[in-house]
């Protein structure tokens, strides 16, 4: 008889002992394995090019033109009507990517190594707010971004992260959450935490001192910098609990922009749970409504997977400003999350909770037992591609991709 | 017949509106009005050499030193009995300076102006923690710190300061404290902001790309950097409040070790009311004790007079593992300081409290008559010169200084 009680406690234990490090950054096709030339990784399950929604078509269009794949927005679907271009989710190769998560092989990506469990995981640059690529954007100023981003800032960045012989992502998320963080939708101390690990490299790395200003403007202001070396700590924290015999603990939820996917510790790496994406309840940017959003997108749940996000949401009342609701509502997030995790996060605290440690470990048996599905913080997509972010919110999976993980779960331990 | 309530309304309201920006740095004897060559800014009310702490005299002693005023110890003790060198308190020179205070003539100062009342404040730089000459240590290596600061950084930073155009220290302070910094004795998040706004500037002007690094590095990783320009701007929005006919409410608070002294801005600048400091409660360093500290000293109460520091304490929850107590304490401390203010701070607000505004404007009447002194977040200085830093804690004024300055109050405007 398998005793899913110790599955859990082990699968919770790996999440709260891995030891995330930004080790390094390398291309795509250089490091991610699996990544193959005619390949574009995606966020969320698997999906086709016709099942794909706005926002991640928007995407695909982009770094197909950035790529140098297709001349024309026309050329780059004709690309993928012809499935010339494999579409991959980032999570089947070790990867995570926010909104649309479109990793292409000449991008570069960040490269975080778990120091307890030894695996690698990986996530993309981020390129700062609203008109973005990761959004569904794919204008002349988003691809003329991404090429700095690519050819001026990833070299320099490449190089200072050697040079700092490593960021510690687990220590950078345990002090942000200490300052208003919750490390998903608000990251202002963390990316001024990343600032300052990174800027001393940097001025000493980039001998050009007009390209080291520009470097250090644009990540300093940008508030979501550190949300994608975040994003590949709590992959790699995920991933280490993977695989774990017996255990109902959720190691996975990603969305596409069409489906909310779960894997559990338990059952297979292969075995998605899916079921459509909602549309998040949020504050929308001047002009915008719920109306125009594109269904729930990106990996970024990652973060609540891992036990943060607005799973440490009391920890970052000012959040509200941004996500909509009051600092007693953030509270409340991570209140309830205890009803439906396994542990309490021993390196990630909340003062405001007397130091109490994050919620962590969602265990599908008590989020079908509770009927409390997780709680997610998340930016919002316009659902046409072309257009962008509109808005930020709080979002849940639907509640039958948790009852379909435990009828499998009860049919592979012949719990039925 | 005064309006008491009006002039108090008046005197908050100009704390509330003065709007401080960094303008610039410069040498203390060419910007300080009032500097002389031969004089020394301190901390607090005005004192002698004769009643002066063990903590105002080692750094005395070091500015003399590195001034090369004195070569050794003795001379300059020697310089000081015999009444060779003036001490002045940094508050009658539009000045501030943490702990022991000491701004000697040659030392570099933030330059702070207030765009609102065109007033402007002055304060210098921070040079870390432990072993530094505003605690009163002054070997070598201190001393060679201090060199290392105005010979190095000083030229530096000024010209970052001024590529920046200006650092708009309100929306620093205001933005801090939504990220767990009270202001005063928690300064990690301001500090980050800091460099946010100057290491662009920083690497573009610095032609050496490695004093660029070491100068980036030695900001960031001082979570105390902020604490000086954040001190001018509680300064320059202090002075601009002075001087309000019929007021009550504190305009200065601050320390020299020996006594903690007062000034109201209804009754005369040159007015201080004064009463022995006191030993601050709280977390000593491993290896000292409640018997090694020195009483209370610092201009840093000037956080406190303006409304952050322990008065926004509910919005640093984290602080309590360097001062002592628990989160609750640190919101209790926030909540009581209502009681003895005038207003709510507009700009500085606290999330915890659903965005309520600081407590400001401390009303000497609302002390006596409740009994509540205001509270202070603090450092905690060894009583003998050449140590330095042992601890951080909380600490009050005694209660007879607010009841001398209301018994001036009444004799002034005729209440008696």
């Amino acid at each position: 008889m398998i005793d899913i009680e110790k599955a859990n406690a082990e699968t919770t234990q790996r999440m709260i002992e891995a030891h995330p490090v930004l080790v390094g950054l390398g291309k795509a096709k250089d490091v991610i394995p699996g990544m193959e030339d005619n390949m574009l990784l995606h966020a969320g399950p698997p999906i086709t090019w016709e099942r794909a929604c706005g926002t991640l078509k928007g995407a695909v269009i982009g770094a197909l033109l950035w790529e140098g794949k297709a001349k024309t927005e026309q050329e780059a679907v004709q690309l993928m009507v012809e499935k010339k271009i494999k579409l991959s989710p980032c999570h089947h190769h070790q990867a995570v990517g926010p909104m649309a998560g479109i990793i292409s092989p000449s991008m570069s990506v960040y490269i975080v190594e778990n120091k307890t469990h030894g695996n690698r995981a990986f996530c993309n640059l981020n390129e700062g707010y609203g008109k973005v690529l990761r959004y569904g954007a794919f204008s002349q100023d988003v691809l003329d971004r991404l090429r700095w981003l690519e050819d001026v800032v990833a070299p320099v960045m490449k190089e200072a992260i050697l040079e700092t012989k490593g960021i510690d992502m687990r220590s950078l998320i345990s002090e942000a959450l200490h300052m208003g963080d919750e490390g998903h939708n608000r990251n202002k101390a963390g990316t001024l935490l990343f600032l300052k690990a990174i800027s001393p490299a940097i001025a000493k790395v980039c001998k050009n001192s007009l390209t080291a200003s520009q470097i250090l403007d644009f990540t300093g202001n940008n508030a979501l910098w550190v949300l994608n070396p975040i994003m590949a700590s709590c992959k790699a924290i995920a991933d280490s609990a993977m695989g774990i015999e017996g255990s109902t603990i959720v190691c996975t939820m990603a969305r596409n922009g069409t489906d909310f996917g779960i894997r559990i510790s338990g059952l297979g790496k292969e075995e998605w749970f899916t079921a459509p994406a909602q549309i998040p309840k949020g504050l929308y940017f001047s002009g915008f409504k719920a109306e125009d959003a594109n269904p729930d997108i990106g990996d970024s749940t990652i973060t609540e997977t891992s036990g943060i996000g607005a799973f440490a949401m009391a920890a970052a009342p000012a959040i509200v400003t941004f996500v909509s609701g009051t600092p007693k509502d953030a509270l409340n997030s991570t209140l309830e999350m205890y009803e439906i995790t396994h542990g309490k996060h021993r390196f990630f605290t909340i003062p405001q909770l007397d130091f109490q440690g994050t919620p962590v470990g969602i265990d599908i048996r008590k989020v079908v037992e509770k009927g409390i599905t997780p709680r997610v913080n998340t930016g919002i997509a316009h659902k046409n591609p072309g257009v962008g972010q509109i808005g930020a919110g709080l979002v849940r999976p639907p509640m039958e991709i948790f009852e379909q993980a435990l009828f499998a779960f009860a049919k592979k331990y012949n719990f039925e």
